[in-house]
């Protein structure tokens, strides 16, 4: 799961490389540190994003609200966007506001593939 | 080596987030990849800077041509102000922008003690 995650990663920040206008970054990982860091941050030097980034084998995906917690926070500090980028597999990339996550019945911010395609931005709309 | 730098690297991020007004993270490392990232970004919401950060033995550091130009390739697209850090042993952390590094008589940027002690920054003043 981790080397998955970090190939999603990586091909995120080859598609923002790629548009020639926008600049990317990986982080070290939140593991070494207690500090709060999203995966990547991105920026054309007009919009900023800080972006958690997730693989999806499944149907549905559960986020940990301290992941979240940490990605508005460094949002907020930084002067970033918070993003979360969701690619499910055969489906591609949807990317999504925080507050346009769901929300589970035990209030645990969630995404699956019905509300991606309802709710999700593509990567044009991510980048425009 | 790599892991002082990474000490050092570690340093300055939390001497960033200590301010309580800086957002600052860690680069997953250029070894990966060739796409140009520098070792931290860090932003208040109003300046954001792009750093390559040493640690030094020495009296003297040269840099790589293409590193610097990767932090300035990276620093004008992201909308970053481009920097050096450079912490010398028992002397502590000096910051540079690029164009006040010292150049050497083979075209080399390069910094020493007295360059920095002269031309260098404090903290206090890279992040006001």
């Amino acid at each position: 799961m981790k080397s998955k995650g970090s190939r999603a990663e990586r091909e995120l920040i080859h598609m923002l490389w790629d548009t020639g206008t926008w600049a990317a970054m990986r982080s070290a990982g939140s593991g070494s540190t207690p500090l709060p860091s999203p995966d990547i941050i991105a920026s054309n030097g007009k919009k900023i994003l800080a972006i958690e980034c997730k693989s999806i084998q499944d149907y549905k995906k559960y986020f940990d609200a301290e992941e979240i917690g940490q990605l508005v926070h460094f949002s907020n500090t930084f002067g970033a966007q918070a993003w979360v980028a969701v690619k499910f597999n055969h489906k591609g990339w949807f990317f999504f506001r925080v507050e346009n996550l769901g929300m589970s019945s035990n209030g645990t911010a969630c995404v699956d593939l019905e509300l991606a395609q309802k709710e999700g931005k593509t990567f044009e709309e991510l980048i425009q």
